[in-house]
């Protein structure tokens, strides 16, 4: 079955629902899903509809181009996608690969709708995992000096790869703004903290001198500020005195693995919708 | 500001979703909220749709009659509910009063959208609690002799007091069949474990006595099986073998309330949609 | 039945336990409990050890001198108490008023050994609480000029009442240097947030404002540092986009109220041990 | 460094503490974590201690011996265990391969203190997993017919292994009372939803059917009643009407992974005391 999806974000207006039903069923699709939201305060509308494509009366390439039409009265920004394109996701990892790991198992096991071809690193640690899966593994050590050419390779790689996402499964580097800008809203980046506490390194060394009961992981996606992108996903867990640093950090792998995973999940099923430095999950 | 909400339940069938948003579209309305979801496997579809009445072209009178039309195209069951019809609510209790408490001091902070003239007891101890806010308090003590008759009462003031809702409030009798088919869909209870689990009484000495880990509450519609209605809201907490049934008892009065809570303010909002013993809530 | 609790943090060291634990039992005390936790990294020892009066053969006033001598080898800090001496607590209350009734209902159902004689607030909105649960009320509304001295007069009411603890329930006013060193780790605070997260004022608007998916609420001991005392409890919750802040408010009041509870309940059991700004808590 | 751990439980008694506390101390021991608990309405004492061995007096192999005279006195249930023994662990599972990939994930990622050199299945999937980590894999087809004979040889291997734990990672065969009883309180299973509730095949099936808002996970160790041993751990997850049975799955997948590994890895650091058909757990 192909199915077609369109995301919309525009200002609240009358009829905006209306126009975009009758735009599907006006041309014999069947409606799967539709989810609409409204933010009160910041006056903002956003849907996301999924049809069926069989006998829609309008022909895949020039559903885009009728589709201006409407959006163009009501301000829309929108994309559109079919479920014939498969995502082809990068995944960058350092030392820590517990991320990684999942992410190959989940794929396996069909949770995720994506391709996962390629494993970037700074570290030679992950090679063996994406040798198992069948990726590609590129390690490029980095220091001050050499990461702009360092990210002018992956940069190449991933275009010659065709790569649509970018999961940063726990890698310790700071991605330079250009880089960033090549891949606005396509890079996702779990943190060790319940995000807006502990941003930056360290966070379950923090957490333990701070003596927080409670720990969590964020997944964002990435901007130029670091730890500050959108927040796709949280959570958190119970912690006490008697739980040493190392304890934290087991805990909260846990976490991590699948809080990165939600957001992965949403992300590939077009679930998400961004505005002012926050998401939409329409789940 | 007036809004009608339409809930609607009936077969999957293409169109539905825009017919719905046409009606109140070409007739002026304002959407304000539309969720829909639909169950694959049962081939079941639900929508709740709300709108603004300001400068609707039907009058409200006639809105039941003129949707009628569209809903004998889908053999949908519908449900019509405007802005300023405050359901009256009745509370009944037995001899804990924590949920009581707890429901009044939301209604006061202005958590839900209702009335809470009555409240209805087998024994004396909340009558000062409905006193405190402002409510009747009718006390029917129940013996297994006596319960038809006592019902009958009861029956009679939730009537002359044009009572909508029924919130059970750890009271602890089991209605009559005759009882709940009155109000059916309009009785809600809270249970004191994770149903299915420790359905009937005494759910913390059972839940003690297995050893679980983690206990629970779950508010549901009453129907003539005991605790096996239709489940609105669960919740759970962590307990250990520290804890003893005293203290499951008291971390599930937290549980108890909060759920309770949640499963009152869906109602009252006309979020909760029931089909096949199961509930759809278009949080 | 009447038990002492006495409470120790010191240096680890070979020999703590046992020493401790012979106090007691060559003294004929029967032990209820003994709790005991090293942090290995700050090496550090903690341990809490109730026992039953009955038959000791240290007499009540003379246990504290004779412990002195075990305290003195082990460079212990310690405290001790019996269970018929019951805390007075001070509630300090600004404008919401939710934990305040929360507090008052637990205390009636049993949840607090405790006495809640007094309310302190700047606002007059709490008067009636504070009267129906038999409290006295009083009043003194702050400003930056009048700090010093309306505090000054707060405190001679609780030297007066003889007060123990004093929780702050959502007041809205920070105490000077002066004050908080009076009642050092005596001063229980709730704070809207998971900290350190969203510290200071109006917690549930920026945590809206920056998209977060968990909200939280924190008890911690005041000092004279704003919201960064030791933690004791903390709690989180899952929002979603379609959350506004009012949502937030009301699902973050159920928060407050339970990890306040914890705190209170856990202080008034002696059940806190604190220590390089965090706690140990022996539940 | 070489530690001892003696896991106790007897009838409540003056002096339990004070005299294993004794044994440890007056033998040059250094106690590094001594835990109790008392079931009050049991009338039941446990406790756990652990001491370093260096320094001790008495020497391993007398240490059984010499505490058996304390035991006798308090009628004591005990069990001694050094930490240079490291458990061998077999793992037995059928056609999900989830929790067995993240047992050895964890294993050999330091989370678990021990050996998984055999992994058994009546089905042939599993085999390159456990090639993967250098495990012996042994196929055991099951019918009703050929179930006695086919444990006769899986108990020869756990045997000639020298298994210590069995874990059943979604293995779906019951085993017979005989294998049952070789291993007493050692066979860990996991049970896919939180018992008592859906216990049996399916469950989560049942609860999409059953309409519940909360999905859950159980540990527990193997008698001959079919999910009705003591329980370990449990977790839940919240669902909606949204998610489908295979939603449940894969949320229901991230809890068996995290609620099997929590059991296996307090088992294997001797924390678990088990009494009543319940468990303490000193975490």
């Amino acid at each position: 079955m192909l199915n077609a999806t369109i995301l919309i974000s525009c200002p609240d207006k009358k009829g905006i629902t209306a126009t975009v039903t009758n735009f599907v069923y006006n041309n014999n699709g069947n409606i799967l899903h539709s989810d609409q939201h409204t933010d009160d305060e910041a006056k903002a509308f956003f849907m996301r509809i999924v049809w069926d494509m069989k006998g829609f009366t309008i022909k895949r390439e020039m559903i885009g181009k009728k589709f201006s039409a409407i959006a163009g009265n009501f301000e829309m920004k929108w994309e559109l996608y079919f479920s014939d394109q498969v995502p082809r996701v990068a995944v960058f990892v350092s030392k820590q690969t517990h991320c990684l790991y999942d992410l190959f198992l989940r794929l396996k096991s069909g949770q995720f709708r994506c391709e996962m071809p390629v494993v970037v690193s700074n570290h030679p640690y992950a090679e063996h995992i994406a040798r198992e899966f069948g990726a590609k593994y590129y390690e490029f050590p980095i220091t001050a000096k050499n990461k702009p050419a360092q990210e002018k390779k992956q940069l190449n790689i991933l275009e010659n790869e065709r790569i649509d996402l970018i999961i940063l499964a726990r890698y310790h580097q700071i991605l330079t703004r250009g880089f960033v800008d090549r891949y606005r809203m396509k890079i996702i980046n779990i943190h060790h903290s319940f995000l807006p506490a502990f941003a930056g390194s360290d966070p379950y060394s923090r957490a333990f001198k701070k003596g927080v009961k409670i720990i969590g992981a964020t997944s964002h996606y990435v901007t130029e500020k670091l730890d500050e992108g959108p927040i796709i996903e949280q959570d958190t867990a119970r912690i006490s005195h008697r739980d040493a640093v190392k304890d934290l950090i087991r805990s909260g792998e846990d976490l991590e693995k699948m809080v990165l995973a939600r957001a992965v999940r949403w992300h590939l099923e077009r679930k998400i919708l961004v505005y002012d430095n926050k998401t939409v999950i329409f789940d």
